[in-house]
């Protein structure tokens, strides 16, 4: 059995529970006051060229959006996703829980968005009835596997700063999205056109965590406060600061996830070569295959996926997912099994 | 220098790292939808001998707190908390930030709530202009280490029950509570006793993960989409129920929790010989004693603690704790380097 | 000029200041705990049949929607909206701020909801990761004048039921609705076939107020508490009281909807003899017509008016309002003044 | 019967229903944007000498309160209130459903805040594990008829401006705090010493409304979507402008404020000289005779009041209260038949 259903599915990478278990044994300052989280942030900020950033490690991605995004906003003002967000669709209601309204809007499937995209939204909302837009929410790569070009993340980032609009970059797949082919982007680069984002830990290499970077000051103020008032503070905040520099202080985080980009485009090309062809064509570790309805059985003892949505009659989309941990081998098992299945 | 700062200082017990390491390369299914944490949850019903709970792995205390009040709350109802509540005084308006009121309620100084204390406000809260008590919030132990009898808790319980009063149970310190000397309760009767209440793991042995347990079926439903939306669902949700099936199996829990009590009892005992009095007579593993402000530099350098307040010009209430992991040396040592100062 | 904007753009009805001022020297009981509420409140339980109702004086269409929808829903709890709902697109994202996420459904231009287009919703949403939709949300007439059918509200009724699901009727503009020429429903049947719904004074010879009617009892408790928190309990409440009496005693509010909507429809009528087409055929008291861009400055000098959007790049669709107060002169006066022009 | 329950219990003032009157047939725009409320905020900006202020009519005091509080804060930030404040203890958690904490401050009996009550709460809040105090609320006239003087206003303001704390002002009282003996301040000296306040309608001549005076710039963006977004936004918001400039256009507002203190005052007077004492000497329109509960069953047929609390075994304390439509010849009619009773 080949596992693709999701890059989320085992621990963490051997280094990372190591780098825990060397210090589960001491004494630490709690709540992410101690020197691995304070390490950690230094070395995020270096990483991305911001010593004005402020790092603030989370557990998971649900809380890093909809923290980041309350702290964030006033009352009165909305956040711009594309309908495809994970804010959107995936957790639970979590921004609106918080009070704010997402204003939804339709992308091209890649699940991108541009200045054409959300202009017609601001125009709309100039209108006092409504809520004010003030924050765009993206993914990076997105839920399609979809990945900003430099010139792509430019253009949207001056658009909002001429519009007053906070650019807030979901990361939960920065590493992929970093390490993919069509990435023509730092996290230099990424710290400068955003407002604030996150690298994903979770989903590539960490046990948890995700590191939100503030890199607009006037959106720093009383985070530790509000990380508390929202369940994100840990007891034991070090668990997240050791996890982040066992994976950065070398560039483990990003020879990961390159492996994980690296497998799931080897699959890609392996099914189109076997005529399968795909909904969107993806550069990173999530690739959306259409296969003959006949073909789910089959597959349903050979690997672990997850159904994305009906094609046609006939045909279903399905969804595999690498991660850092997938050997090229169940990839070229997969292949095989499906050749000698057609 | 001896570590007595707090209960969540150290990593997990060597047991439990061990737990994740075994399954730490295995594919699991994710959001807590599989088997370890089934097996620990049907652990915990069994313990507490109550099969028609739900139990539910949260991450920490603060989380546990307001998902599981939101949860059970409608938009008009209020919370009764000890003024020295956590929730009413160290989560930044976690509870508020869900939109509900805490009615605070001053206690004797051991932290516990009774009918008595109650009382008056729901005779205030018939006015309509107010809100309506809902839930009575209480925590075994206290924050300054009260621990509740049966026969307290049975009269609370009553009470709770005929005023339709929901009596939550913070457990953040579960495991100190119930080996502490003038515990009388099992499990199961905190079980019986109460509507939810949980199991801490943070400060009893565990990386992190509080076990929910809700007792009645009435406050159950759609519990996953609330904890998906309070950010309450790891994606490695195994993570928790590993933790907790090492600890529970065997009684490890208690096992470490007793060493935490007897260690803080031993300290408790020689700095009362030594002539040093305590605020309150704490049972548990917490500790409170007055010491002349004269002996705080000497302290700084000899252990780690916290300042709890003023006693007089020239007294200090200091507060000790300690953990599965304090060593009974580090009692004796504190107490005959103070010996020698004094 | 004539006035065509909007139908709350005079003051009341002269029957219900009338009664204002009759009162206006007593010395009556506050918060709605009076006499007139309760008067009122009996005319208009037996006015919908329904005996178990419990009816709340609101000051607003805003105020009412959210208030009810929070007070009906758990916060995991979702609404389904027609994209064109008040409440998705003009209230601000009042919904949202009490919590709770409006998932937006795409209607035909009538602006009505069915199951067919719920059926869908429901589904997705069985993923726990999604918001439980809970309660649908309509509104009669829509605000493109729909009317619903009493064949369209018994399907959508039963459906509502059969899924668990509260509908909930805005009836800002309910008078209207019920006195158009489609309309083939009483307030009792509405009031039979809705979990609650109100009946919009403010549109229709009311200074302000909506007559919420809670004809589901599970859904009626401790409300005066819930309006008192939400700004909804006026001091001097039998203010509301005394208009709605005035309004319902002898059928005055559906005697003066009924004038809007003639006049309405007079216009409608007019306007389509002289070329001119609508959006969408209303049988309320607003119309759509679409004219040519260059009858624009002339109609700013004739009438007041919406601007609804464009048509195509020479033509705009305009809304034109009647109210209670409109006189069928100022049709008249507007038909051949258009006449004139073209 | 005399009637001194409230000062809430008589529509309003002859001339306000004139006014509304005069203009209930006209075709005004909708939603506050007419030109009524601009004339009555310029009034109000002058009468403040702010002409930088920005004027927003709210429909009642709990709807002022809390939108403007929920407008001003950040989510971790807390609101500072006497125990007494009408937020605190009146409002059905109204401050807290938008997501903030108030920190209840024990005052003396006058209901008064100064900076010796808050000092205490802004250390103990340097702890950022608690929320952070940022608006300071207070009343004038408070909950038991406190006035400030223009020493203990200035005092506070420049403490809150030393600690980058907001402070409110309730002024469902204004006009009976303005016109009392120990009143030193005009409405300008209010204007400059608070960051926002607001002129209480409903209680003093109007049907309903409070004009919310909001001096500090930085407070004010995007008021309009926030009062929309809370229900605060009437449709016909004209009736508030008219109102309000009815009563301020020639001073109205205080001569009958100025009424209803003399009428309370000389009831006070009488009720002392009878031998009643007082809890606490009011300067306002409301006092608080402590009588004997022999006296209670002949008051309940004298005249309307409200029951305030139990002073001993055989004593009660009562609230009185007086509006700007009571007649002198009521406190003494009253004064008389007490005087007959003992």
């Amino acid at each position: 059995m080949y596992h693709f259903r999701n890059d989320y599915s085992v621990g963490c990478h051997p280094a990372v529970l190591e780098a825990l278990a060397a210090v589960n044994q001491e004494s630490v300052i709690g709540y992410g006051q101690d020197d691995y989280c304070k390490k950690s942030a230094d070395l995020i900020r270096e990483l991305c060229h911001a010593p004005q950033a402020s790092v603030e490690f989370m557990i998971g991605g649900t809380q890093a959006n909809f923290t980041a995004i309350a702290a964030f906003l006033r009352p009165w003002e909305s956040v711009i996703s594309p309908v495809s967000g994970h804010i959107n669709g995936h957790e639970s209601g979590a921004v609106e829980a918080t009070g704010h309204k997402i204003i939804p809007v339709h992308t091209p499937i890649n699940g991108k968005l541009s200045p054409t995209l959300i202009r017609p939204v601001l125009q709309e909302c100039e209108d006092t009835h409504l809520t004010k837009p003030r924050l765009v929410y993206i993914s990076n790569a997105t839920e399609t596997g979809g990945v900003y070009t430099k010139a792509e993340l430019t253009e949207l980032s001056l658009f909002c700063r001429r519009h007053g609009l906070i650019l807030f970059l979901d990361g939960a797949r920065f590493g992929c999205a970093l390490t993919s082919k069509v990435n023509d982007m730092t996290p230099a680069d990424i710290a400068e056109l955003t407002d604030a984002f996150y690298i994903g830990g979770t989903k590539n290499g960490a046990m948890m965590g995700e590191a939100l970077v503030i890199t607009d000051p006037a959106l720093q103020g009383e985070f530790f406060r509000m990380k508390k008032q929202r369940g994100a503070v840990l007891a034991k905040g070090w668990l997240l600061g050791v996890q982040f520099y066992a994976l950065l202080k070398d560039g483990l985080y990003f020879k990961i996830a390159r492996n994980a980009v690296e497998v799931a485009q080897y699959l890609q090309g392996g099914l189109k070569n076997l005529g399968i062809p795909m909904m969107v064509d993806s550069p990173t570790n999530q690739i959306f295959p259409i296969v003959p309805n006949t073909l789910l059985p089959h597959l349903d003892e050979l690997c672990s996926y997850e159904v994305w949505g009906k094609a046609d009659d006939d045909h279903t989309v399905i969804r595999l997912v690498t991660s850092f941990a997938t050997p090229l081998a169940s990839a070229d098992g997969l292949l095989k099994a499906i050749k000698d299945l057609t």
